[in-house]
């Protein structure tokens, strides 16, 4: 059934593979009146983009959005926006030689089994291209958070062993690896660095934190902000696990250190253990989290598996196939993305919560 | 906006408040004849009851289910099914006293926030309450899954830094805190005996793992069935954080080790590290994951907290008020329940992806 | 699939059957802070209710509401709202007689093939018992309409033959069969008295009117203002025509006569051929449209039929069986209270029709 | 709030304004495994194209769909399809000396009210432009039905006071005003060469036609197939009424006349007043209804109106404007189209009517 929409009221349709002509997103429920333009998508779209550092696939995306629709004088009109990207540097005749072997940690499996066919080049929908879609819609909706002051970060929280400790926005401007710890970063480097060198993947972590947010967002019992930006982050590729506040570490505290004081004064409490939330409503205090993404699937190193007639084969990546060592890095400005989606959502469905408008 | 409901073909729309005259739920979309009575719900509740073990409330709710409607003569007939739990041992007289206090953990602040209003009275729909009525939907979902022979466990994994090792389904059966591995469960109850005795509460995990999963279930990209087990999960109260697979393990694995390899015959892969779905699409191996509960937000321990003015105020439980030491143990019916729903919902979805019904 | 849920933000989800313990609808999405007692719910039932004139079934329930959820201290909290109607003049003893056989005009037989299941008694789901909660609903929604000035109202436009020819607020007040025109009323009752003498029934159309219209309500392209107000309407028992402005009589005029020229000053336009809105959006004009239904199915006379093995068979229906000869008069509070959900809802929607909340 | 999606599991998200770059369709829900080019979208596509005869808009727009995703080897593949449609010859110069005046009939009023700002070039979101997106999509639809063996029909049915009498296939595919009665379509092309040699539009009325119906579709109460009909409909520019069989015409009839009989054999009912649904869902025997369509709102004669700051002015069309005289020879195509997207659409929905697929 449809699937491939996402939001209550601000609602994204994405849609396209990776060997296509193009991926594209529709955003409906975009109020009007909002300054949008593709600066705006193209900024956040370099950031996803491929081939810009050592530490990411090579495949050369310089990712270009045309907005088709839904913006007049530089303004949201109140209609859909389509948003277009065309796929530049498709290349699927390297998949032929595989075509027919199960890709360990792929898709292709059961897509096969569901749908009954598999268009193998590239993975299809499955494919990290479709997040390029997210990124673009998520831009648009930061046009919305704009108005509103929030602010939200996604940062490299952890990698091959290495955890970052501190958030410092500066050295998250700067890092190719999206590491907000200057420290932390060098050693992730290395491990990157040394995984590639061994043609394997490594694991990572990516950490939201959204400032200045408004109390009031999130809409009990199935919309709560926590329940929305898991579905947004579970539904990536790759993900994991979900974490908002002290996340699986709750699971090992006493109520008695867990629960955040109430205090006089702007502070409102003492601590933040919660991540920004109370019920599924925003605190008004930062909203923290983590997403957890497996290694990269694609590796250099040959590994069993089967052909589609389920005999025992060894697969191998032909010489020249390009791919990330770490998917967690590129995943970072989705992460940012889907939290801009949710949260222009839940800012929209809030408008709803009282009589009086607020 | 509305938000009480959760599910895509079979839906579920709960209602009320703790404190109110009866919880229910209307269960929208499911098939008609399918066997349904009140027993079977019963039983289900009965599991979730507080009032049962030493290590739950002691409120005493002998869950009984209404349905009333959408069976005849014993069978589902398509039509919605409305069932309702009548609320049996209210009291609401003791919270007068904390009616004026922030509750450190609990919502009354966002709820009071965002709507204006909050019925201080046992916390309103953001009372575990609530989850009676997931509880009841799940059973009407557990008939539905009958069908298929798949079979859905969920059991309690960690409290109180103890980790459950292994899953032993007789000793899950048998145990009042819902631990899979009776060595475990010795240490859990120490731990939950010793934290009640100390006024405080503690978190915990709760594992699910679904065995005899078809192929084929769930529907890329936003209604991947992990992204909508998250989603499940972290609506319920209290989780803080969910799992499937590795989880935030996986962020510090290899490809080469995380990869589960494909291998000939009948068990397909040599190992599940990836939890039982690819790229958000059921395998057919068992379905596995974690979600974290924060711990109990209610203790007798004297806290810190403001008024309704903001001003600073020491916050005291009345004497006598009931409540659970660890909020895990009672949430183990709830995740099976929501896994319940979601494979259900996710079964009917899959009756749409071929032309060819299957 | 799930399809007894209605509305985009306001949603209602109904349940019940006419012959089981009771029907009830859940109103979610309803902004917290509106009045609400069981009184106003009450004052709409009784209108909808039969048993109250010569010209309605003799069927007595007066239709009690009861809240259960929802509402504190005489205000909507944002919480789902839940009532239940209690089914107090239940007697589906009548009914085993004619068990066997497909009631001509009548659901049984599609609702048997679709379901392999029909509940004979009353008509299960089909039963214009249903639209008890419609207009309990609706009531709901009139209290959020009543801070905006909307005035909602509905009429007996047409049966027998009989077309009423102007509004009367008073008149309508006052008439056992909501109509606004005192004068076709006379002629309207005699045909119905007439009909009812010979075991027949009458087809009937129903005319809403909606004054004090704001601009803006409707969101192009689908949900337009009267495309949600014809699938509420097409959604009711018996309905087979829906029309706003000029309807079909549209369909034999020349664009110009029937465009409404814009005027100077505050009416705005010359005329309102267009029935209030424009490209699917309110004019602020008065809103004007007419629904068809066809006679009641249920009528005294034999009629040919077939039993559930296609044999001919005549049917008759027994004796003392109670129904509308005209099933259009009691559809009148239900097209009101219809109208009043989708003009709530389309208040909501457009909040968000702006960056700038209005 | 997001309002341009269209369906329950086969969902269609239409976007693009009339003098932008191109319209598109994002079909999503489309079952795996269904033959589809683009020749028969652009097949669809060529019936609606204005510029093909006299009796339309002499604007020339060869249509040509692009499919984009969702279809591997002629195949769709589950994932969404997305199609594009360039616009091609957009001449918005004209527009530009009407700019500041209410175009009596049109939506620029009320679209400007809702979201503060109006793309006046050519209507927007409000053009009849954005059906083609619903052709497209109603291809796609057709290609899931063809293996149903349902048949849709659409014809114009009436126009300037003619009405055609009966329905002749073969006539409906030579008539180049899609009128299904040669002798009157001879009569309305009279009637509409006349209206445009007077600078003046005709509203009228188009029929659908649906045969080979399987029993079954539709799902009671709010997603009856009549309700989704209407609400298709209904959504389409300029459309002002819907009927389903007797329609308003039932309004006027008599129990005893309107009930259609049940009889043994093959035909199931001596009649077919209902038009083909009994309870909202299909019967087997054809489905026929009925749509209004106003008068084309842009005529050539001068009209009164006022200009944005509310001052009366005089309204006279550019020279050289391309317009329809009758909008509901256009309406035809779309009239299809929209069954056909309700009826896949229903068949879908149907899959999980039982416990056992069937």
């Amino acid at each position: 059934m449809a699937s491939n929409t996402f939001g209550n009221i601000l609602k994204i349709t994405t849609w396209g593979e990776s060997h296509g002509k193009a991926v594209g997103v529709v955003i409906d429920g975009c109020p009007a009146g909002i300054d949008l333009d593709e600066a705006c998508i193209n900024d956040a779209l370099a950031k996803r983009a491929p081939g810009q550092s050592a530490f990411t696939s090579p495949r050369k995306e310089p990712d270009c959005a045309d907005i088709y629709s839904g913006v007049y004088e530089g303004k949201t009109t109140g209609a859909p926006i389509a948003i277009i990207i065309p796929n530049r540097d498709v290349d699927s005749s390297k998949y032929e030689s595989i075509k027919h072997l199960m890709r360990p940690g792929h898709a292709n499996y059961t897509y096969q089994k569901k749908y009954g066919v598999f268009d193998h080049r590239g993975g299809g929908r499955a494919s990290a291209r479709e997040t390029a879609c997210r990124v673009a819609a998520g831009a648009v909706a930061q046009q919305l958070l704009k108005a509103t002051g929030i602010q939200v970060f996604a940062s490299l929280d952890a990698v091959g062993g290495c955890q970052a400790q501190h958030f410092d926005a500066k050295a998250l401007e700067q890092s190719p690896i999206f590491c907000a710890d200057a420290a932390a970063e060098i050693r992730m480097i290395d491990a990157i660095t040394q995984a590639k060198a061994e043609g394997d993947s490594l694991g990572g972590a990516v950490a939201f934190r959204v400032l200045n947010m408004p109390v009031g967002l999130g809409d009990p019992v199935y919309e709560k902000l926590e329940a929305n930006l898991a579905k947004a982050m579970m539904s990536m590729p790759a993900s994991k696990g979900f974490e908002i506040g002290e996340g699986f570490a709750a699971a090992g505290m006493q109520g008695s250190s867990h629960n955040d004081a109430f205090v006089e004064g702007d502070a409102l409490m003492a601590s933040n253990h919660a991540g920004g939330t109370l019920g599924g409503i925003s605190t008004g205090l930062p909203l923290l989290g983590r997403v957890a993404f497996k290694p990269t699937s694609s590796i250099q190193k040959a590994q069993d598996t089967v052909d589609q007639e389920g005999r025992a084969q060894r697969f191998q990546l032909p010489e020249g196939s390009r791919h990330d060592p770490c998917v967690a890095i590129r995943a970072v400005p989705v992460v940012k993305a889907m939290c801009q989606l949710v949260l222009a959502d839940a800012i929209l469905m809030n408008r709803c919560a009282k009589l009086q408008v607020v």
